[in-house]
């Protein structure tokens, strides 16, 4: 069990890591078919002559990937992992039999003025390949709430 | 059938909207055992008592139906709707019943200096619960390619 953390228990410069969930073809269709339904997330031979020279997951389905393992233990924030908002971007596809892992690092910490039993902690999330090559680099702002008793 | 757009053919200010995609607890529910198995995502009595104060979509649901309702029409972009990096929040949760419908409008667009046959364009992107509520908030840079032959 990964040990959940308050705001309290938190630094900049803190590092979490979790692996990894490995993505096949029929993962990828069955994403795009319902939420992306575009040749290059769907059709090998369509794929080959688009952009991404290849099948490509959307990259909705790397975030949402992403998600499961900062839930998992790559963001273990004893009020669950809850964004405000996001800036993120994809250097690279995320292709078939891929197997990505996450890490992410605290950046800052701002307690809230309003509401003293919160803070919102700004991460870094990196998602990479098994290769090493970063496919989903995100900087997201999260509520973290501060241990109970310590308000 | 919406007319595919180029590059050559968008202008800042143009608005695109497609509706609606309605979303019930199952749904929800699936989309979070598969990708964010969290509590107040997954068990309405447990979600009461959280942050949410009920059943909420996981945020990247939110996104990922947007995604479909930008491929149905809301991003009508002829090469796809391919996004190069995005900034998001969401301002309330989507909840069980809720129905979502998209509104994007183009921001601004930039020619690519190095590659003639396309650009980026900013797009804002607003998906609206029935009520008329933003659940979710976007500003992405999606790669536009112009009309073969115009380069």
């Amino acid at each position: 069990m990964t040990t959940l953390l308050y705001l309290d228990d938190i630094a900049p410069g803190q590092v979490f890591e979790r692996g990894s969930v490995t993505i096949q073809t029929r993962d990828i269709q069955a994403f795009a078919e319902k939420f992306d339904p575009q040749a290059f997330h769907l059709n090998e031979d369509a794929a080959k002559d688009s952009i991404f020279r290849g099948l490509a997951a959307s990259g909705w389905q790397t975030v949402s990937i992403t998600q499961r393992l900062l839930v998992e233990g790559a963001a273990p924030f004893a009020g669950g992992v809850i964004g405000a908002g996001v800036e993120l971007n994809w250097p690279k596809p995320t292709r078939p039999g891929d197997t990505l892992s996450v890490r992410s690092e605290i950046l800052d910490i701002t307690p809230s003025r309003s509401k003293p039993d919160r803070g919102v902690v700004r991460m870094k999330v990196e998602t990479r390949n098994q290769n090493g090559d970063i496919v989903l680099s995100m900087v997201g702002k999260m509520l973290v709430f501060r241990r109970p008793g310590q308000t």
